[in-house]
């Protein structure tokens, strides 16, 4: 990623972390708006002293108009300094490796270790008074346990990125260690403790829950990283620089799509509601699903109807959540085909003319209306459309934003089917009369609005468009010369496979065919995103329009721009995703 | 469709064949490049005399600089100008009909009715002078039994329009007849007769068989009307103007794309040979086919890969055949489920792993090697993917343009898929070893040239991406101000339905719906086409860009401009279809 010549260390360590002379000037040719026009040339740079400053100095972000602060924040020889001298090849040894999901007991050995470690006399502070320092202009603040550390400096010497380190600014940062096992080593808080700038007021604690009527009172804690759109009812994206990161979107981070509050189902005594076609019907509790009907599992990406709605927004204003790109997660999930729950309650593989399979969930609004939607009967049947009726997410039960304990998993369709909280499934001549599958998530010509849209005249949304967005590099970003990585994410409804990404970086007028990650998917039933990246050269001073637009295995594509599609609800925003980007020095 | 106010005539003939004194004013308001600008009014329109001059005024093209000709043509008082003034109102009467098709019967009664007019002396003329006149200019000619007739002054009042009367200049009617019952009337032929200039060399006769050894001497004859892309291999369309003119593709005028030679089989000899899954084969006759399994109806579209081919080589020339918007066609199709054949032949519903049903025609080059393709197995035996071995084509047998006696048909996915003449179905775990599965047929990134195309890195094309056209009016025609039709064909691969067709004036910034005509499809196998028209008010002197784009039953919509999608082939030219007009007075 960064243009450096030359012989590397033997332990591998990519140039950007190495602590050598010449790392200062390098870096400065990768970071911001760095004034000078001089390529970096380690040959040329000056000899600097050994010792902890020179250490310490390519730390700093150049380009910004920092207060300069000394190398006095730690006493010397303290511990610290050495355990980092010895971190950067640590990390570099991890950064190979891939990333695995860590829970409970890593953060435990962390919080160990944290409270192992000696406490010097730090300055106190408050929950809030950590949350003023989000920026590097503010300097850049964390929490880890108890203790408080300024990572201005350590940013953009993050191996995962300095992007990464920034959603953690301003609050805690094991919730995101939580998510990335890299840092659930002794030598990652070493590293830390160098930066310790105080320690939280013993009086700080979690916020008293709200004992208010609020409904939305009984909702879960959620994760910091999510880009909230909406805190009642809750609905949030992980932020676009985690959304690529992996294939499997971290339960914690998948986006949260809720219409109501979420219902606190007690897992003993639920029972799932299948109304069979002679007026009989099945209860069944969980224990009852998981020893009836064999256990299938399912890689598949949900995407709601509305992600990417903030682009339509610009065209013209619509009604909705304003979702950037991130309204689209995958998961591997676990539970019962409802394909074998059908045929349990009497229904056959086929039934004369139109049905559907309605489902209820839990979630209910203050007059007890509960959320609704159904899917076509042929696709509920079909062993091929392995449609679930899923207890588990990415090996976990269900989290309760996620439908704990049963939810409709339907691959391929547009998540406002996957009913989550599911208390009863029927068969029906008819649609759902839900008002989210009659009045809503439907389509329109850009000439349809408010005084004119007739609900009926537009099919309800099943199967969705082919998809794709860029995560990296962010709008507005100064991404430096040389190579340059665009990374992102393509999906297709329907199982239609993504064939091909194609990225622009001249706005479309000339393309390059990005390369795909990730298995090859069963043909027909690609239900998962595929992730994609493209290497580029990139000359500093040039303005990119990057533009990326996929293919899926029907060979169609995605319009070129937004407007033509525009609609009332501003759904199914599928046009090439564009990124403004300067490169700099 | 035009604008004309007040009462309308008891006979419902719409006001532009009226022939009162009105009419003249009237039609000049719609036709070509008036140099008037003031509206026609038919209050201040001068009283004419009675009498034939007076009906046949209108009928000239005003705009045009056509000589001008007197009423002499005809002899005064002839029974000709008697039968025309009757025919008008049979004529508009015939127009709500709608167009039945008609074959040989009706054929051989117009050329009965044709033999029994008596003779008058005429001058005798050669085909290749009635070719001569296919414009207003040099006068249009066309030809019926041996009867030669310049209906010139006719083409404004052909209740079909006049673009339909223009496809048979120069040549002979019957052909166009034989497609469109309503004129198999008598009174249509007295109303020819009117138009009678001469008669065709008693010598003249088709010319004689080509001898020689040319591989493409045995292929049958075509139809005057279609679209020659190709003659050998014969490649050809439907005309625009009569593209979308029925449901159901009249045979004569289904596209056809031939990649070699067209096969002579003898139907009584003919074998079809289905290798089954332990070695042994079954080797099945027409009547072994027809008798062993029960006969199954689709009515599908069938599209070319290169459809629309001629708009991708005006952004840079690509290889191909420069087919226009008429490489598509629709017939019901007749024949025994290609499932059925492979569960007889000792196959199952499910193979584990990926498996490819190749079919091999008999169609070969010089080389004998044949034409072949594949499909997945999944699609082969999905009794919902109506995948069949066609031996009727809209009642018929197949033409042998067609694949006489047996062809493949594969619904919703990419024509090159329906193999013609088949002589082999195989299993295999591979795709056809053929040309034209491996190495065409494939969709590329448009940065991919000759000198990098890579046939491997892209999936051979099934399912087609979502397609509409316009049909009516025509690229640079001058449309009558009032009340615009245009018309068109819209379709998706994979039985996904069009939902909506958006249709704009202003080249794609403002947007109205078309109405979809006829039936609504099975949900998951609309293997047909819709229709669609849409009414709007024109003014004078307008440029319009008219545009139309259509929305599928997963949402999927077509990109707005060619060269994003360009590929060095030339498939998938799926962008929003364009058209250019102006509105005359």
């Amino acid at each position: 990623r960064c243009p450096v010549s030359g012989a590397r260390p033997s332990h591998s360590l990519p140039s950007r972390y190495r602590r050598d002379a010449a790392a200062p000037s390098r870096r400065r040719a990768q970071v911001g708006t760095a004034p000078s026009g001089v390529p970096a040339d380690p040959g040329a740079a000056p000899p600097s002293p050994p010792g902890r400053c020179q250490l310490r100095s390519p730390r700093r972000l150049p380009p910004l108009p920092l207060p300069r602060r000394g190398c006095s924040r730690l006493p010397p020889g303290s511990p610290a300094a050495g355990g980092r001298r010895g971190a950067a090849p640590v990390l570099a040894a991890l950064l190979g490796l891939g990333a695995v999901l860590a829970y409970g007991e890593r953060r435990r050995r962390g919080a160990q270790a944290a409270q192992a470690t000696p406490v010097p006399r730090y300055p106190l502070y408050t929950r809030e008074e950590v949350g003023r320092h989000r920026s590097p202009q503010d300097r850049i603040w964390v929490t880890h346990g108890t203790e408080v550390f300024d990572v201005t400096d350590f940013v953009e010497l993050h191996p995962g990125g300095a992007d990464k380190v920034l959603l953690a600014a301003g609050g805690a940062l094991e919730p995101f260690w939580a998510l990335y096992a890299v840092h659930s080593q002794p030598h990652v808080l070493e590293l830390l403790r160098e930066y310790k700038v105080g320690e939280l007021s013993p009086e700080e604690a979690l916020p008293a829950p709200d004992a208010t009527q609020d409904p939305f009172a009984g909702d879960p804690p959620r994760h910091p990283g999510l880009r909230v759109n909406s805190q009642k009812p809750f609905n949030a994206e992980p932020p676009a620089e985690l959304l690529a990161e992996r294939f499997l979107t971290p339960n914690e981070l998948f986006f949260t799509r809720n219409h109501l509050p979420v219902p606190a189902v007690d897992p003993g005594s639920y029972r799932l509601r299948v109304e069979g076609p002679g007026g009989q019907a099945l209860s069944l509790s969980l224990s009852e699903l998981r020893s009836r009907f064999p256990k299938h599992e399912v890689t598949a990406t949900l995407q709601c109807a509305g992600n990417r709605r903030a682009e339509m927004s610009r065209v013209r204003p619509v009604k909705g959540l304003a979702w950037d790109i991130g309204a689209i997660s995958t998961a591997r999930w676990g539970g019962v085909r409802l394909r074998d729950v059908l045929l349990d309650a009497g229904f056959g593989e086929e039934r004369e003319g139109e049905w559907h399979v309605c489902f209820e969930g839990l979630d209910a609004d203050a007059a007890g209306a509960t959320y609704g939607a159904s899917i076509p009967y042929g696709r509920a049947v079909s062993p091929a459309a392995d449609v679930l009726l899923a207890y588990e997410m990415n090996g976990e039960e269900l989290p309760r934003d996620h439908g704990f304990p049963l939810r409709v998993v339907v691959p391929g369709v547009v998540g406002a089917r996957s009913v989550k909280w599911l208390q009863r499934v029927a068969v029906s001549p008819a649609e759902s009369p839900s008002h989210w599958q009659r009045n809503d998530y439907k389509g329109f010509s850009p000439c349809v609005d408010w005084d004119t849209v007739d609900y009926t005249t537009a099919p309800a949304i099943q199967e969705l468009p082919v998809q794709s967005a860029i995560t990296h590099p962010r709008p507005g970003a100064a991404v430096p010369e040389g190579e340059l990585t665009v990374k992102g994410y393509a999906w297709s409804g329907g199982g239609r496979e993504v064939v091909r990404v194609d990225v622009s970086l001249d706005g479309g007028r000339t393309w390059r065919v990005a390369r795909l990650t990730g298995e090859r998917p069963v043909p027909g039933r690609a239900w998962a995103w595929a992730l994609w990246e493209l290497q580029a050269p990139v000359t500093a001073g040039a303005e990119l329009e990057i533009v990326c637009k996929a293919v899926d295995s029907s060979y169609n594509v995605q319009p070129d721009t937004v407007a033509p599609i525009w609609n009332l609800r501003g759904v199914l925003s599928n046009a090439w995703h564009r990124v403004h980007v300067t490169v700099s020095r």
